[in-house]
């Protein structure tokens, strides 16, 4: 087990009927909000409706900052910043998934620094200041209702990047289990994938293999996601599921689940951060289409020990090979892509998603991918 | 999965050479600290002179507050609180294990109070103030190092009773597990079994039976406590196993192992304590004799239900007797005792152990455990 530090000050407020609590809560740090979301599911759910009278109930006023793409983008982070500079907004209100989340957390630093928002993603600049930001959670993936970091993607360059601060811990994320019954079976298996991926991603690159206590959470995860999922796509309004799944999808990325790891590495995030950054595709189905071609890439070179031992936890199975089956047949019957031209990726791209990979790659200063490396990961997805 | 709120905001400083770190961190929030400590354990594992050092290093200085009992009382409690006042310390230091850090924590809230101290743990005054509080851990077993309770023994009323507040959360915590190679083994299997205690608790009394996600938690925890403490008395210098052990124990008594279990109840613990208040026995100890004991109640009362899903993810048995046998057999494996007169405690005295319980049983509003109920898990123990 290697040295590490672990702080995370989210408070958390888990259940029913909970939404409602946004503004008492949001009061506490301001009186001005920007209200974040998306394309208007939080309409549809009821959510927004909750959410506005909450913030009205409790003296909040609010501007609307709408349209939140499914992969964030600068030129809308941007827009969010300049909204919220041109209202005094002391408190951001992010209310739906992952993305939504990200580019609030982007815009809460973005208003407190005289420069381009996009400094912090290139690192040019760090992240010194932040608005108070609140979350109300509507779909179980990211992790982002329970971390420091956002992702967002840079329209012009292509490039797919994040940022981080402790300043940019949500206050308090509201998570209602009910408000992600309403959600398409894709973006049920998208999140699924995406949780999946925040686990294995530090056990299978741990700079150590004896870490006990993370591989058992890691495995309770995995499998907590798994039996959710296959209960979700059986029955959507399963309350116990849906709940278990949320909480799941948050403890995945919270950062608990690489503890003693000595870092690992996001390399399968890496790459798919290519294939949603050009393709636009959904990030859990970039991430389903990667995993598996990675597993076998990884196999070859660092050995079947891991790939067994999760396998053996989380699937029953008893090879690496079988592992890596159990992960792309479970793939498919949740309805994920797990090859590049099922999301219409011709297999000539291979060298233009290699070179945007690498950016990353070098960005995040993991070693022992090469472009041929991973264009030999590519290929295999292809 | 019933609702919940989480909230967690203490630091963890994990790993090898990390006590050194504490005086740069206490050195953030006072000048003068209150250095509580036990026995003189940490004199002998170096513990001691590494925190002093550390202090003087960064600027603080310190008065001693030591000789803290296994079971902290509250005579010494008041001592500290004095001597706390009397120097104006602005921080205190707790170097050892739970116990050091739950008198700690009393004195932190009573400093701030101009009652005693007692007061907070029989309910007639809430902590609205606290010294800020750092502490070095020495022993994996009660997590006090990662929450916000404590429990103090009142010698003179034989009431061993808790007190909370989120104002006692540790700003700062370090585990190092090398500090831990030198402990006895009776005291590394009281921890395991504290550790065990804990997540069962909520595990067994819980309100829902579909909390898929936390279940799964506590059956990881559990596992690796198991197998940490087998590797440690094959090996008291397997690094990799004291590592997991320390951070298992602190797991398990965060907060996380009882999401969405309705609250639940400490039954064991409010018996196990009347055993420790009455005759000064290790609470893991004490544990160890009710746990059994109880579950067979529980078997009884409940159904097998719970035992079976937890024996078969723990100990890979198929039954709820062959459950409360694998717990039993581990207990003895480890040298716990799991009878009360392998602790000189006799059969005679359960009446009496019993009405002290009660105390501590109406305090915590648990429903179902009456005179008769107490008595009769008593004697099963006997």
């Amino acid at each position: 087990m290697q040295n590490f530090t672990f702080y995370n000050p989210v408070k958390i407020i888990f259940g029913r009927d909970t939404v409602s609590k946004i503004g008492r809560e949001a009061a506490k740090a301001g009186k001005k909000a920007l209200l974040v979301y998306g394309g208007g599911s939080v309409k549809r759910n009821g959510v927004y409706e909750t959410v506005t009278g909450s913030l009205s109930k409790n003296g909040i006023t609010f501007i609307e900052h709408s349209g939140v793409k499914p992969n964030p983008v600068l030129t809308h982070t941007r827009e969010g910043i300049k909204k919220a500079r041109e209202n005094n907004c002391d408190v951001i209100i992010a209310a739906g998934g992952g993305s939504v989340i990200d580019e609030s957390k982007a815009i809460a630093a973005g208003v407190k620094y005289r420069g381009d928002v996009w400094d912090f993603f290139t690192g040019k600049a760090a992240i010194k200041d932040a608005v108070a930001l609140f979350t109300v959670l509507t779909i179980p993936a990211t992790g982002s209702e329970m971390n420091s970091g956002c992702v967002v993607t840079n329209e012009e360059t292509k490039q797919k990047y994040n940022a981080g601060s402790q300043l940019l811990f949500p206050r308090i994320s509201i998570l209602d289990p009910e408000t992600t019954m309403s959600l398409p079976q894709a973006q049920t298996a998208n999140g699924a994938v995406d949780a999946l991926a925040h686990v294995i991603e530090g056990y299978f690159t741990t700079k150590d293999p004896d870490v006990i206590m993370t591989d058992e959470l890691v495995h309770a995860i995995a499998r907590s996601v798994i039996t959710c999922t296959d209960r979700i796509l059986a029955d959507p309004e399963d309350y116990g599921a849906r709940a278990s799944m949320m909480w799941s999808a948050t403890l995945a990325l919270n950062g608990l689940q690489a503890l003693g790891y000595g870092g690992g590495s996001f390399i399968n995030h890496a790459i798919e951060h290519s294939l949603s950054a050009l393709y636009d595709i959904a990030h859990g189905a970039g991430l389903a289409i990667v995993m598996p071609a990675w597993f076998k890439y990884h196999l070859k070179t660092d050995g079947p020990g891991r790939l067994i031992k999760f396998g053996n936890a989380v699937f029953g199975v008893k090879s690496a090979e079988e592992t890596i089956d159990a992960f792309e047949n479970w793939f498919k019957k949740i309805g994920a892509p797990v090859r590049l031209p099922e999301v219409k990726i011709p297999a000539a791209d291979i060298p233009k998603i290699t070179e945007n990979a690498l950016g990353l790659i070098n960005r995040w200063e993991i070693a022992g991918y090469d472009r041929k490396t991973v264009e030999g990961i590519l290929r295999t997805a292809a």
